[in-house]
């Protein structure tokens, strides 16, 4: 299919009727270019970039390929989606960072994404702001969940934390993100996985994409039992998922040490070869590294299930869950998670025992 | 003086013969400016700048105004210097920050200050790389400190401790920082502090600059022994510069907190007073910050103690000590409990601890 494509114009909305600028067309074709670079096998490939007109030509994903979240939905199994996530993952942010680049060429990146102020300043809001107050966008599954909303709102100690990831969002510039990697962001077939819509990319946390991305496999377990029917109790595909989490943060992290320790000669600035010069240092500094960064991902994570529950966007692996109460229960599961993974995610020590935490609250 | 200038035409260069760009006047004079804007008691105005010829004309600090460092080697006392220098890095810090910027002006300003990036790669390299390798730039005094010197290239934990601390430095654009805040960058008379040479500037983490000024004072007060005479044992001297290192976080402390306070319901998009609605959840989001910004402030305080010891550019308070031995004794101290803030900075809980820290290690 690499000479068919799809013109590609700049007109969808964030849910919502949210005015967007046209420039996001400028960014999400940058980005699907840098990152198709670097993950072919999971970027469909842009043709042609019209930036005065906003039409983006790329590569046409044509059917069997549908949306992950319709997949999930669907109680589909994808047997390569962990293993073809991790790779896209470790390689854009790797090759995005400064354990690859240069300050200048890191700075010199940075500068530009600054441009997508108004898109960062959307995710802001949606996620990091109006959860946590009373906001005319916020909807959540009422009468039901009435009383969780209010009480995301008086919360302190998650308004301690949702504000240090707000301040990591807005401030750290560490690598490339796609900056909306939901199971919206992805489509599938059984053995394809492309990586699509990266117009909210900018340099920001790693741990940003990935947490939106297991956060958003989260949601799709919670959401299961609200799609179990008579002759499929969904209990094999809730393994399936949880499997499928654990083997994406254990393959991303194996990737992007390997991808580390290949380019650890070159020239990335923040671990000299001359002073990160033997295996004791290198596995100390690789491992704080890797613990801190699965940290981040756990809160972005939470904070991402926190507003898809009480927020202005929800996901599809709720929404069509047709009852009401039936929604709300799965819905109010995956929050008081959510709530539990934000406060306490430094507890967590590998992926593991947040899997063993799902478990325990489904 | 108001009406006498001076003209500073940027030929200087970073204590070695270290090849600059012109371009970095743009940058001192931009910040002169904003931080002038600022804390206009405690930074020079400048009346022209023309960025053709790199030129600043600015107010003339004229005499008895000398360089802090040399006040400090002198042993004399500054009875206004904590109260000035905390008002200086609180508002600067402070009005620079997302505590007071929205977004979209922080991106900008980012973006402007990402252009400095030769001088931030300078900084990389003397403070967070070059003391932890082998690098033809770095000296000390030898042969008394051969050891220590080597103690610190093979001490894993340090490089570590370094390796965030740089991360942070290369990544976090925070507020709008000074970049060199060292005792040599600050002029003084008994009632005037003024802080110049902002050519390091750009955005970046506050505690940097906090931390700069913290250590330079640490490495001041380790300097004194070998400064002692006859009938000046510098006791009382050390007395106060301890004093003025609590003084001047607490100060600091206070004064940034009640200007996040006065500017709560202002434009800044860090903390909305619509999420961080009454005072138990102000407290606790403001205890957290505090904490958070002391530690990263002892981090780099520590990095920069070290690097002055055994990196390439040291300080007068430690060169002015003619024989060797002897500042070799003052420095392994010095040195010492460098590496042991870098280490343990997050067990202190307050400056006075670290006072206490000090004192042990003199």
């Amino acid at each position: 299919s690499g000479e068919q494509g799809v013109w590609n114009v700049c007109d969808r909305s964030a849910g919502h009727s949210w005015p967007m600028t046209k420039e996001r067309a400028y960014f999400e074709a940058t980005t699907l270019r840098k990152h198709g670079g670097l993950s072919p096998d999971h970027v469909p490939q842009v043709y042609h970039f019209d930036r005065t007109m906003a039409l983006i030509g790329m590569r046409y994903l044509e059917p069997p390929h549908i949306i992950l979240s319709k997949g999930l939905v669907a109680g589909i199994q994808y047997p390569f989606l962990a293993e073809h996530m991790s790779d896209y993952m470790a390689k854009t942010l790797f090759f995005t960072s400064l354990l690859y680049h240069n300050t200048t060429e890191h700075r010199r990146a940075v500068t530009e994404f600054c441009g997508n102020v108004e898109l960062c300043r959307l995710t802001e809001q949606v996620v990091f702001s109006d959860p946590y107050r009373v906001s005319t966008f916020n909807r959540w599954t009422s009468p039901y969940l009435d009383d969780d909303a209010k009480a995301v709102r008086e919360d302190s100690a998650l308004k301690l934390e949702i504000a240090e990831l707000k301040s990591m969002f807005c401030e750290r510039a560490q690598a490339l993100i796609h900056g909306d990697l939901h199971t919206g962001s992805v489509m599938v077939t059984q053995d394809s996985t492309q990586v699509i819509d990266p117009e909210f990319s900018f340099y920001g946390p790693m741990g940003f994409d990935i947490g939106a991305y297991l956060g958003n496999l989260i949601l799709a377990f919670f959401a299961q039992d609200g799609h179990a029917a008579e002759g499929n109790d969904r209990k094999e595909y809730k393994q399936w998922i949880l499997r499928t989490i654990e083997q994406t943060w254990n393959m991303f992290s194996k990737r992007f040490i390997a991808l580390w320790d290949q380019n650890k000669d070159g020239h990335g600035e923040a671990y000299l070869a001359d002073i990160y010069n033997n295996t004791e240092v290198m596995q100390l500094v690789q491992e704080n590294y890797m613990k801190n960064l699965f940290h981040d991902s756990l809160g972005f994570g939470a904070a991402k299930m926190i507003r898809r529950i009480v927020g202005v966007a929800h996901v599809e692996d709720f929404e069509s869950i047709k009852e009401d109460e039936e929604r709300a229960v799965c819905e109010r599961k995956a929050l008081e998670f959510g709530k539990l993974l934000l406060k306490e995610r430094r507890k967590f020590k590998c992926i593991g025992e947040v899997v063993s935490a799902i478990q325990q609250q489904s």
